[in-house]
């Protein structure tokens, strides 16, 4: 039986744009376990609250929930040890953690003043009066003035990139000749923008764009393939 | 026969203040290997111009001299993979190099304007000239101004640790139960302001510190032996 996926969904059903359930889609590809998704909007929080929890990935397999993506991560690795492994050996795992939380505290916040006033004009109509809200009190001012002037802020940004952009610069992905879970968790944190804004962050010819696009084409391109706008 | 290794000293002989030295001197510590240091000088150039290279840590094992933090570390896995390993299996060496690079291109410029004033306070007077002239270049101001009001930065500076805190909160050492290379890489960033500078970057309760406790309790407290302010 195919385990199922809550997955954040836009205004149009294919518009899959939450970098947690991308972490969490492509550490199932990567493991090749089959998933079913099941769209569900920001405003859906009665249809996880059986599983205690308010956010998007959760997962369903053989009838258990589990809830946060880094904990769907180790949950499938421990549950699918025959499957490909999402750490490798060794500290492998450990060391995944920092690319984690690095994603969360640093990367998100850095993305979100180019994008989330496009999640605004492309998530369903029912979900954008709790998304405003919610995020004009955690920004402090509104989404238009959040997200003005991108030009003017993406030289820095992508300046605040170096340490990623030096790594990618000297070996194909971050867990080396192959990609394992850092690399997911990190290219989740760009396929978000990728899927709901059409503001290029990365430059062509930049090491973390070629990385990009290596990993758009793994597992048949399924994350090409989904609704995105570059 | 010990492996010799230029390391970078101030006015006072056993101050030694490189956190690229550093990652070495606990690298070597790690895998169990006898070193003899040569303290160097700034403007001692031509003591190691013979390897080709303007920096420290060198070091010279049998006669061969390597360069460069990060290839030591390599050399050293690769020459002595009988002793304990700096990486450990799977992965981690390829997962070590984003932390390697985040040190670099990250911590430090953020740890710069805490102490540079105290390293050009604390070395020799023969390279007072060559580090005030290069790093003012760099900088591009005074050392002076560079490290202008330290009291109202310090907030922000614990502020943009938080992936590395949230890390540590969750498990007692980045490589997971036990210290590897990835730790000494970031512990040696740390060692570099405690070396030079009475300014004490971290709050005691911080994960962060209480990981910094640890690793200068390592090796029968090599690195708290050392001369250090906090």
């Amino acid at each position: 039986m195919a385990i199922t996926m809550y997955d954040l969904v836009g205004a149009e059903p294919n518009r899959r744009f939450s970098p947690f359930c991308w972490r969490t889609k492509l550490a199932l590809a990567h493991k090749g376990l089959e998933v079913e998704t099941i769209p569900w909007h920001f405003t859906d929080k009665q249809l996880i609250a059986k599983y205690n929890w308010e956010r998007v990935p959760v997962i369903v397999d053989n009838g258990r929930g589990v809830v946060d993506s880094w904990a769907i991560a180790n949950y499938l690795e421990d549950t699918y040890p025959q499957k490909p492994s999402l750490f490798g050996a060794g500290a492998g795992r450990s060391l995944a953690r920092f690319y984690n939380q690095w994603a969360d505290a640093f990367l998100h916040p850095a993305i979100a003043p180019f994008v989330v006033l496009d999640v605004f004009n492309r998530i369903d109509s029912r979900d954008r009066d709790y998304f405003r809200q919610s995020r004009e009190a955690r920004f402090g001012t509104t989404l238009e003035a959040f997200c003005a002037d991108r030009e003017q802020k993406i030289e820095r940004f992508r300046q605040s990139l170096e340490p990623l952009r030096q790594t990618l610069a000297a070996q194909p992905y971050l867990s080396g000749e192959e990609p394992l879970y850092p690399d997911y968790i990190v290219f989740g944190s760009f396929l978000f923008p990728r899927s709901i804004s059409p503001f290029v962050l990365l430059e062509s010819a930049d090491p973390i764009n070629q990385w990009r696009e290596r990993l758009l084409d793994r597992f048949n391109g399924m994350a090409r393939k989904a609704p995105g706008y570059w």
